[in-house]
């Protein structure tokens, strides 16, 4: 089982999502607005919005905090 | 810290986040659908759609499966 990723943008909604649920899966954190390198892997896992979860392949949107197109503009 | 409660309705959306997520978190399962009683606790807590997560009182709608206002109808 691969760690889980949670990608997110520094939201105030991210946050929230990174402290509780992030934290619980003991997932990797990724920020989008630092590491936009990452931005293309996280499309390419078929992530639209952060916060999201890629979880054993699995793709999990939490709540809406901003979507991959608004990040990448 | 509470247990968590996954709330779901059994739509295939929610079943993929149930094996996922939810497994990961412990959490407790509720199927609105067979258990309607359980409708007013979960739009209490805040929830708007399943399938959603109740984590130390944060609300985290995963993906959308349905709205809650479409189980109560």
């Amino acid at each position: 089982m691969t760690k889980p990723i949670f990608y997110h943008a520094g939201c105030t909604i991210c946050v929230e999502a990174e402290q509780q649920v992030a934290k619980a899966l003991n997932a990797e954190i990724v920020h989008l607005g630092e590491q936009p390198e990452r931005l293309s892997e996280a499309e390419a896992a078929g992530i639209k919005s952060v916060p999201a979860v890629l979880l054993n392949g699995g793709v999990f949107h939490i709540n809406f905090g901003a979507s991959l197109a608004d990040l990448k503009a």
